[in-house]
């Protein structure tokens, strides 16, 4: 495999920009090739999430070759949600380890901010099951439920959560503050952190990563430089919530990585900092904990020692991360890569000197992610092996069943989500329930008072969507419900689906 | 760089097909997975061009891979529009030429035919320059103009293009009869092509491709097989047409070709036969000018006189092409190159023993296209040189401009539309103006009469949207405008844009 590496560098302001997402694009492009010599490529790897909607055009890769007065040139797009921006490098560098390019231009890039909130949520939420839409799931409401399971499952009290998510957000907001290219410059105190709304509990406004527009540009090399990338790694987990055996890890981050330390033959005690994907703060931990840095459940802990701070022992997102820095989705992946290498060359945030930065993408809800191995070429070889945690469960692929599922189950996880796409109003209770079958689904709640993980509770399906009832609460429902559908009370016995069981 | 060989193939029945596109392309890996020893793979690369759209998903490569049950492989999207099917084929080459991985599958599919046709035609133009869009050009359209210029140019009378049009829709609807996956399984006559309506003049209903659904699968090893890819090759074009210096070829095409031919060591006469994007059946004339089979111009008579039949010298489209076959657009680059695979193993409809294939994809208007060379494993080595065309223009990247466009101009190429996108009403006239400064620029026309390449006429722009006047008729059209807007009539002197000059 020939060796890639990394010749040029770009990157937009980013934040909103009234430029089309062509000309965003090619803003990144030329501050990359202004960066490289030479600066001729053969070929232009692109990354975007879902232009065709956010923008209403297709054919985004001949839009912007043509916009780059690069006409003639190979130009692919390439597309894994909102780690779109990764898998266009992990493309690109295909392309010069196969030999047939010598330099490529990756470039990825997204324009969402001209769009009304809902809109983008919708937008944002087709990446996610079809099922767990129809119930009103959103991004920020799988993210929260996943949350909620890692506090359980690591027996945190609420409060000790709510400082790990706050230290990350505060660590994110003082880096990016650093950052001149970072959509928020802005430190932020505890006291605005816990200020700010619930968007889905235990989510707050300043867990989640903002609306941005912005591009980011790379030129990949076979000639060499002063910067590398020595492993690519990708992985894929299940599309669905009520497919995972486990919620507090992503097998799809412990495949990726599992690759590329393969690739690099290093492992996690070489890295000397990170670029993960915070889309939401608990993320991060969870990415830490993927990546073989902390063991699992010790990530939150980290952050609030200062490990992960920008003169901690691992900095963790010294750009400001997608929290800070902004998260144009599409962008995002390649916006990483860029940050890691202008912090290799010693021209970012960190006092000392670095050799190794790893960068860590997700797609969706960790259904596609990528991790990508970035050193310094003058770095000292090192033979490192790394294996994922041993307690990290084999993928066991379900086929999504149509069975009738039992009329009583237990909360697994849950959410109260307080920004609710069209069509539901907040705030709209979203539990993934087990029922007494052991099948896994998303329901809506009736009541978003009571909600614990391990409740025990009453499901119903009604038009495709199932809802779920906290047991004490059963009958004052089931009297709404035969006043919602003007019928009778039927016995129990005649009511075979979605009736108690006596 | 490594071979890489093909080591199954698969494909679902074109057509109506009432599943999802996540089930179509599982229908297609499960036979090209069974067609392949051993069946696992690394990696799945898959070309779509607009599920966002058309299905309402996005994330597709993490449906796919979970709909396969292989959750946890990595898997790409990529996407060059009508072309992604051979994107698909070109990334996962350079994923097995790299070393990366040893097998991959490469899927490719779209699902069409569940929305309204004017609902799909909206979502194909998006592939087209926003600002053509905005006149009411479609792809048909666009392909109309250049077969009107490509008429022109070689001094073709109307009805000797209308028999070279018929005859690629006899030949491929011929060829598709004998095909069990193709859309249409029945030939067609000549008076039935003749009594098809016309969509964009001179293209006839039988000149396009159907709205279909389907899929596509085939299996990329590193490991040695019967048939190899040799060759590939991606080349860009203008997105507009008004860009263009060239209409009657495309660059696109000729750049592909010329990296496929060079990377195979052949040349044109090595070739035993083609698959070519026959979107439009003058695109497959254009397409085996392109190619170097025959001289510019020449190839419309290279079919009348059966050289291109599947008894021909050169048989072309003997799956039936795009035209019979049928045209799910994401998923016709990879059935092509599924095709050939078929022909060259002998499990075809060619008669005689064949040893090298070629296939061309087409993304947009000519946008981004693709050349793929396969051939047996037992071929004789060849080493052959070609280049393009002399007569091949240099691609001349021009910026936009928004100078301000001269009152009169020339008709450089034009078409009725009869089939039009929401909003405007047939029969709409539509032609590619030059002005008297010697830009081009997309206008609409007021009368669909009178209409022929090189006729003068007068431009005007309205609410961003250029109209133009033939010559004569400018009084009537003058007073028609001054009622529309109800205002008495100007001297032409104050009425400084879009009057006539004087």
């Amino acid at each position: 495999m020939n060796p890639v590496y990394i010749s040029g560098v770009g990157m937009t302001k980013f934040g909103k920009n009234p430029r089309s997402l062509a000309e965003i694009c090619c803003q990144a492009a030329e501050i990359a090739l202004a960066d490289s010599d030479p600066q001729a490529v053969d070929a232009i790897y692109i990354g975007a999430m879902n232009p065709e909607e956010f923008t209403g055009d297709s054919n985004i890769a001949s839009q912007i070759v043509d916009a780059l007065g690069l006409t003639g040139i190979p130009a692919i797009r390439v597309e894994t949600a909102s780690s779109a921006g990764a898998a266009a490098v992990f493309a690109g560098f295909q392309a010069i380890a196969s030999g047939c390019y010598r330099r490529v231009l990756v470039l990825a890039g997204e324009k969402m901010t001209h769009l009304s909130t809902s809109a983008t949520t919708r937008i944002l939420a087709e990446v996610i099951d079809k099922r767990e839409r129809q119930c009103g799931a959103t991004m920020p409401a799988l993210a929260a439920m996943v949350t909620e399971k890692y506090r359980q499952k690591f027996r945190l009290s609420e409060s000790r959560l709510e400082n790990m998510l706050c230290a990350v957000a505060l660590k994110n907001h003082l880096n990016g503050a650093k950052n001149p290219t970072a959509q928020f410059q802005n430190a932020i105190s505890r006291d605005i952190y816990l200020a700010s709304k619930h968007i889905a509990t235990p989510l707050r406004l300043y867990d989640c990563a903002p609306i941005t527009d912005g591009a980011a540009a790379l030129v990949l090399s076979a000639d060499k430089t002063d910067v590398r990338i020595s492993g690519v790694g990708q992985g894929t987990g299940p599309l669905s919530l009520r497919e995972r055996d486990v919620f507090t890890s992503f097998p799809a981050t412990l495949r990726a990585a599992e690759r590329a330390y393969a690739m690099a033959q290093v492992a996690p005690q070489d890295i000397d900092f990170a670029e993960v994907h915070d889309a939401f703060t608990p993320f991060e931990i969870i990415s830490t904990e993927d990546l073989g840095f902390f063991p699992p459940g010790k990530g939150g802990e980290a952050v609030l020692r200062g490990d992960t701070a920008i003169d901690g022992r691992l900095p963790v997102n010294p750009s400001g991360g997608l929290k800070a820095r902004g998260h144009p989705v599409g962008a995002s992946g390649l916006a990483q890569v860029v940050e890691a290498t202008i912090t290799l060359r010693g021209q970012g945030p960190l006092k000392r000197e670095v050799k190794r930065g790893i960068t860590q993408s997700t797609g969706g809800l960790a259904t596609n992610n990528f991790v990508t191995i970035l050193e310094r070429t003058d770095a000292p070889p090192v033979t490192h092996l790394w294996t994922p945690p041993p307690t990290a469960p084999p993928i066991a692929h379900r086929k999504q069943r149509n069975a009738r599922i039992a009329a009583e189950g237990v909360i697994e996880t849950f959410t109260i989500l307080y920004v609710t796409p069209d069509g539901f109003l907040p705030p709209l209770a979203l539990a993934l329930v087990r029922d007494r079958h052991g099948e896994l689904l998303m329901a809506q709640g009736e009541d978003e008072t009571q909600l614990k993980i391990g409740q025990d509770v009453y499901l119903r399906r009604l038009g495709g969507v199932y809802y779920f009832t906290v047991k004490s609460q059963i009958e004052v429902v089931q009297q709404a419900f035969m006043k919602l559908f003007r019928r009778k009370p039927a016995k129990p016995a005649q009511n075979s689906q979605g009736s108690p069981r006596k």
